[in-house]
């Protein structure tokens, strides 16, 4: 048998607990090309969140019934591909289940960084570190001196941002929600000046913290922070936008204030970045972040859960904002 | 004596006519370097708004008492510049007045397509047909095949976007205000398709007139045709934000639907462009606009008035939508 947690009806926005379900399927044997997973670590994304919406995406959402699509880690238990032999760790769309029964078009790659632990494939070692690493170079073309805002400064997708950011030389300015997180910015993450949105003032705050402007501003929010920092744009800045974690809705469509004059005056640019685009880069994104992460300059920091059980509010608590660290759940 | 348009007052959103004053000032004798221009054409454009609101603008506004900044084409009548002789047909920073007392440095070039009128210079060969090829080349990036859509699509910046655009292979859509702009569009700058947005359904016609999404949008205006277009992206769009006409007033600063998760969604870019950034690029992209006018392939419209009298109400003018091509006054 196979436990899942599958998509029991469509979230009107943020996917709570009563949106899963926990079932037991049958395993069926193996087809030709197939490849059994043991799933070791599910991983948790705010992307989740569009993945299953009805709302203009960027794939088709998971359907009602299907098991929950997630990233995770695990072990080859059984295979008919040559290629990829049982004992091998890899990691890939396995979603939220014990077993993945896969084709190789579903593994991402091998994890074959022992040293560290597996479960960095799914943060620092995956999808959360290439999307920083090519976000902030692809889309925010970052140059020494510039000064680069992150928003969601703690969370597993803008600590590597703001990491990354300086090692290639920019002043870096983070900002995250509450004091723990905002001391986890400056202490562990390494900023230059981590700012508490909660806290009063924001705007003076960037002001004092930014006094050049914002060359390069990451965010994942497009919310009350992205509206307080958007003013604040230097001559041809460039905003990264890589996720929308401050909107719990898009239907009905929000309002905010218009970014259109702030872009023109200041000749500054805005660019969706979807990391699923690139998985030609993926490897060598890998490679170069490992390095780093073994030179102790990329720090990450994670928030294991243990059990399935823990799946069907994981989501929920993500956008409730109580994780430190990358989300994943042990198996 | 010089007769002069002086900006009286700081208007409050659009300026009218009470915001200007036309006086006479006594002009002194020239100083080395300087060279004295007789105006033949003012110039009228949207971004003078700009140029005059206290609002965040891309150059300090024009001082109260100061005559009205502006580009215009005249004779040279006298010089101290042995590279500016008299006679010589220039074009720069005259502003809105008889005679202009400059240096080199307030001269953009000179008018030499003697076989075309000079009044082109402050249109299609000057800062809009400028304005039209650099922003729509370098931030819009139009690719063959391509699906343009421009706002404010019969005005002199728009009416030149389309043209060079469908010279580049692309398809084109012109969204214009009114029947008369509307068959402007079509019949005399050959837009594919031309859509009225004071009509009934800008939605439905766009998704009629843009079966494979909008590519490239050039827009002027950061107001009801925008927010219409933007979720009608295609995947990779490129949005040109080159004015916001639309918009009367910055303060307080209006809001929209927001525009990030279109962006994401699509990995679409929004791009602010000044064409004032690219002096450089000027002189080569007036030679391509003169030989598309010569070959016949890039019409052009104006509309002339007459006499330093038609300037205090000229920009309102512009913005109640009123004129059918560049604006220009004849002195």
């Amino acid at each position: 048998m196979n436990r899942q947690v599958i998509l029991a009806s469509r979230p009107k926005g943020i996917a709570q607990s009563e949106n899963f379900e926990i079932v037991d399927r049958p395993l069926s044997p193996l087809n030709p090309g197939e490849i059994r997973i043991a799933n070791r670590f599910l991983s948790v994304e705010p992307a989740m969140r569009g993945w299953i919406a009805d709302t203009s995406n960027y794939a088709a959402p998971v359907v009602i019934g299907d098991v929950m699509k997630a990233l995770a880690v695990g072990e080859i238990v059984e295979s008919t591909d040559p290629d990829w032999n049982v004992g091998n760790l890899v990691t890939g769309w396995f979603g939220w289940q014990q077993f993945a029964t896969v084709t190789t078009k579903e593994i991402v790659r091998k994890v074959d960084q022992t040293d560290l632990p597996v479960s960095l494939a799914l943060g620092v070692l995956g999808i959360n570190g290439v999307t920083a690493l090519l976000g902030l170079t692809m889309a925010g073309e970052p140059k020494p001196g510039d000064t680069v805002v992150v928003s969601t400064a703690a969370g597993s997708v803008g600590s590597a941002v703001g990491q990354i950011a300086h090692i290639l030389g920019c002043r870096t300015v983070g900002i995250a929600g509450g004091p723990v997180k905002v001391a986890q910015c400056r202490d562990l993450f390494g900023y230059d000046m981590a700012l508490d949105y909660k806290a009063d003032g924001l705007g003076p705050a960037l002001d004092a913290a930014c006094p050049d402007g914002v060359h390069v501003y990451f965010d994942n929010t497009a919310g009350m922070i992205s509206d307080t920092v958007y003013p604040r744009l230097a001559q041809a800045a460039r905003v990264v936008l890589c996720g929308t974690a401050s909107i719990a809705q898009w239907d009905p469509w929000p309002s905010g204030p218009r970014v259109e004059r702030h872009l023109l005056v200041k000749r500054a640019r805005m660019q969706g970045f979807v990391v699923l685009d690139h998985f030609d880069l993926w490897d060598s994104a890998v490679e170069k972040l490992t390095n780093w992460v073994r030179e102790g300059k990329l720090r990450y920091a994670e928030d294991i859960s243990d059990g399935l059980g823990s799946c069907p509010d994981a989501l929920a608590g993500l956008y409730r904002g109580e994780n430190l660290g990358k989300r994943i759940i042990r198996l």
